[in-house]
């Protein structure tokens, strides 16, 4: 049965060397947030249709890859296909997102948990979205989120957090944006936008970086949001901010900027400059995040190189206490782990510590574990290989796996002291 | 709309607790193998159903989550009915093992792979069984398998590695037992049992964990595969063997035994030896394993204490190649990973190391912040918890979550220096 085997469509196999790179990628994203006091949890990969398909997600929720009921017969079937209703089909579904689970999870597990609950996830993710370059059906989310603080103190520990986070992977360039939904909202406002059509109006204001300044504006007014006349003024609200944005205090504010928000941002930016320098927090007036969860502050990551963010969060009350029937402040920030994870130059691997032995054919295997105990022992990665007519491809894979050096090992050879060891690659 | 609200049907939430427990096993199991030549895949959590069902999984493809197909309607649906073919609803379904996956995985990359490739697999799997205490319907497998190498090389290194895996988890008392295909066959065969009803009679003999040796020879007879007249042979062959059982050789060879297989074993046994002698290796030539895909080899966690095994594994040649119309020998040992997970005793954490910073409601951000990153790139485990009425619980739980020392914040505090640490807990 040769044929073409693929793994499913839009999802990935990952070979040593690039596994290897996830994984030490995230444990490197894992020991960033747990020095800082986040701690790890973990919940099923699927959870209950109902929950998925709650209005928490969003649009994702149309993307949720739903499981079959087990046990059913034609009967179930037919009468599903019947009423038209085929969700009765499927119990479960694959999460699409980390937020609706960890609202499952602090719903279940509250009265065991700290009143302010500083989560790390770092797991899987599925959507049956159309696949393509860059967009996978299965792939890594690493969230951190504060359940119970309502202070910025949560939006200056996640920023703080991912910056550092984002230096310690070698990830150079980054930026983070910030905004607030209630300067959005003010902006809104200012330009007569009806208060129920501040949503519309955000969809339009969020595709700036694709159409421009220009192109929202017209799509304001084509969608008669906004009144023609007031074009000009949009545009001229819309336009770029000097600099990273923080001098529009004083004589400097603008008519639409809502003060009491853009202090609150100031009062973050001071206090994640001074622990994460390197990564600069820059404030974007127009920065809206797609998600219409959003009740405060939002960020997102952006390189200057790529036009996609690299990660995204913000303030979230509200939501995440929802399944408890409790209200629960809470703000989370995500860092888009496929997007960063070929941004990031491949480690150096300690091909010193790693060590090939070739052996021939009729060597005893208790020579070579013998031989392979006492070296790991020592503290050695030892990969055995058997002799094969090419030796040469053998080596340069090894190699290629992270291994610096080999040695020969005969039948006749009884010790590591006897080993010669000549670099590989 | 408060409710009770659990993770799905026999399926678990980790707290962070046991999560931080979970990650550095997996991590010292990782370590491990990877120190002996391993190298880490992994691969989709579902598999196109046509695989899933294709006959290498035994009895657990029943077990199988399906996932419904993408954008089907009622008609479609309702033509799955009438058909009563209710398959063309799923065209995937979550893996049940590790081991259809890797055939698959082998089938789509063998270009890519070393002729002796040694994979390492630590991933969750799924069963829809009834759950129940110990048996999670969501439960993490550690697989290691050798494709490619024909010889017992490839058993005495997954031997070896499992092995020096259990005494670096710190799982004391282990034993691994060890039985060939070939010497079953050669036992049933001189009780006269046909050849073709051998899968049936080894369904019989792996019972015997359960209904003892009378048990078996009872049910062998009642199935009408064994000849009464027999029954006392089969009842001898069947009994313990002395010490370790590796001393059947010369006139201490009983009449049942495949001598080149035993020799085999002892090969394998004396190669181990060395490596690993805190974990016996024990012949038990009743061992049967449960798969029938076994050909070679067999081999099984035991611990004295515990009636269960906590993991196996065995050579299961011309099994992984299927996919890929070739053959490829094959062997692999995979460990129960949730049976061990609750044997071993939690680590000591770093106590000393993690510090809480209790703050004052009124400290500026910036300033806690400020202390953090200063403790942090001193290598400290740093976590800010807001001051609340009961400070004694709060503390507690910090305790809990490995934390050693805490020291007050107030506004006034402005450096490192100022701060007074004390132990917790």
């Amino acid at each position: 049965m040769a044929q073409d085997v693929n793994p499913p469509r839009g999802m990935r196999d990952f070979l040593p060397a690039e596994k290897a790179k996830r994984e030490r990628l995230l444990s490197i994203i894992r020991s960033q947030y747990t020095a800082r006091g986040f701690e790890e949890i973990e919940t099923p990969v699927v959870e209950d249709s109902a929950r998925l398909h709650s209005g928490l997600g969003g649009d994702n929720e149309k993307l949720a890859f739903g499981v079959l009921k087990r046990g059913l017969d034609s009967d179930d079937v037919s009468k599903a296909a019947a009423s038209g209703d085929l969700t009765s089909l499927t119990d479960l579904g694959l999460r699409f997102d980390l937020t609706v689970p960890l609202a499952r999870f602090y719903a279940t597990n509250r009265a065991k948990l700290p009143g302010v609950f500083k989560s790390i996830q770092i797991a899987p993710v599925w959507r049956a979205e159309r696949p393509q370059k860059g967009r996978y059906r299965q792939f890594v989310q690493c969230d951190i989120d504060i359940i119970g603080e309502p202070g910025i103190l949560a939006e200056v520990e996640l920023i703080t957090a991912t910056a550092a986070t984002l230096t310690a992977l070698g990830l150079a360039g980054c930026r983070i944006r910030i905004n607030h939904r209630a300067i959005l909202k003010h902006l809104i406002a200012s330009w007569k936008i009806a208060p129920k059509q501040t949503e519309r109006a955000l969809i339009t204001i969020d595709k700036e970086d694709k159409i421009g300044v220009d192109g929202v504006v017209a799509e304001l007014v084509a969608l008669e949001l906004l009144d023609p006349e007031l074009a000009e003024q949009a545009r001229a609200d819309l336009g770029e901010l000097a600099d990273d944005g923080w001098n529009l205090t004083g004589e400097n504010a603008p008519a639409w900027l809502d003060s009491d928000a853009y202090a609150q941002l100031r009062e973050i930016r001071d206090a994640v400059k001074a622990a994460a320098p390197e990564v600069p927090l820059i404030f974007s007036h127009n920065l809206v995040r797609g998600m219409g969860y959003y009740t405060g502050a939002i960020f997102e990551i952006q390189h200057p190189e790529f036009g996609y963010s690299l990660g995204g969060g913000g303030r979230y009350d509200g939501m995440i206490g929802r399944f408890a029937g409790t209200d629960a402040p809470a703000a989370g920030f995500s860092i888009g782990f496929e997007r960063i994870v070929d941004l990031i130059p491949d480690a150096e691997t300690d091909a010193e510590g790693a060590i090939v032995l070739l052996h021939d054919k009729d060597v005893p295997p208790a020579t070579l574990i013998a031989l392979q105990t006492e070296l790991v022992a020592g503290g050695k990665r030892v990969r055995l290989e058997k002799r094969t007519k090419n030796v040469k491809a053998l080596l340069a894979r090894a190699a290629e796996s992270g291994y610096g050096a080999v040695a020969n090992v005969n039948p006749q050879t009884t010790s590591v002291g006897e080993l010669e060891f000549r670099p590989l690659g």
